[in-house]
């Protein structure tokens, strides 16, 4: 399709490149971007700019951050001897909207995936085991997908601390809050009655 | 949820200002251009920016352009005595994609809508009356959807034309192609059934 204009079509070349953005719905946003003040878009400009000049990574647990140390990590209400493996930044948002975890996290950055050409060198993995060897962790937690990916993350990581004497734990799978019973697929459904916990009222 | 960086926020909140985005999409596109090359968002950033600043619209038909009159009104080998009128720039690039039209564009920049508080007023109706006044227009197409809007928009520039010599014509109507009958809505294969037209082998 021919574009009436080069800015026009610059623009909706560049949103196309988004993820899960195709041409129709990037030639959408970038007419909808026309019908808005200029100043708004400006601003919407200024902000990616900005993003990627001033976001920073904290050198603890990795997380996205405007300083050195991300809040968490910097924080003395935290229990910093609690360390939650996260496969990203959207995962750590997801537990602190929670408002049940006190502990500190490690973002990988990913997870082990040889189809996509990620090996444990292109994650968080080693620095993960340094900051377990430099002391003060007692326990880590895995709260990765719960996929093959995940496991052999979760497994990798595993056998790289095992002489270490930190405990190692994985969040709890098995039947989704609220979910119908008979709605849970089998996979999940099987192994949570193979997992049963002893009941507390 | 608390963000990490008050850059990925801004970032973020900006991206969930796009039509059709909202906060959870935004934050995954946000998080994709981190990843990215950092001059590869500024590309996207400057793109945004030339875009606001540097797009016009035609003054004859008010398509989106790069100069004061867009390429199709420019063009000699186009029939200027022909005016396809449309809502917006998306319908001109549909049609022009059929490459069964050689005429040129009149782009409203909207349809009537009383409910969404836009009158002839707020559409370059104005324009159109007097690029027909003014001469050298045999005909006028009506290229706008069959919706309640669109024929309302049809009927009140069918008025303000009725005191010039100009032809007025609309867009075929019917069963779309390789579309199964009984697929079809009632409405629309009723009305194929009272404007049917003479076969052609």
């Amino acid at each position: 399709m021919e574009m009436p204009s080069i800015y026009f079509e610059r623009a909706v070349n560049q949103m196309a490149q988004l993820p899960g953005i195709g041409r129709k719905t990037a030639m959408r946003l970038v007419l909808h971007l026309l019908r808005r003040d200029r100043e708004d878009v400006e601003t919407l400009a200024a902000s990616l700019s900005d993003l990627v000049a001033n976001v920073r990574y904290c050198r603890v647990c990795h997380n996205i951050c405007d300083d050195e140390e991300c809040a968490i990590c910097r924080s003395p209400r935290r229990d910093h001897s609690l360390v939650c493996v996260v496969e990203n930044v959207q995962d750590v948002m997801a537990i602190e909207a929670t408002q049940t975890y006190n502990g500190v996290y490690h973002v990988l950055g990913g997870i082990i995936s040889p189809i996509d050409g990620i090996g444990p060198q292109d994650l968080e993995i080693d620095s993960l085991i340094e900051r377990v060897r430099s002391g003060g962790v007692v326990e880590v937690i895995f709260a990765l997908s719960p996929t093959m990916e995940g496991d052999t993350t979760c497994f990798y990581i595993f056998r790289k601390l095992a002489d270490t004497a930190v405990k190692v734990t994985t969040i709890a799978r098995g039947v989704a809050q609220n979910e119908q019973l008979h709605y849970t697929d089998e996979l999940t459904l099987g192994r949570s009655i193979v997992d049963r916990r002893p009941f507390k009222s």
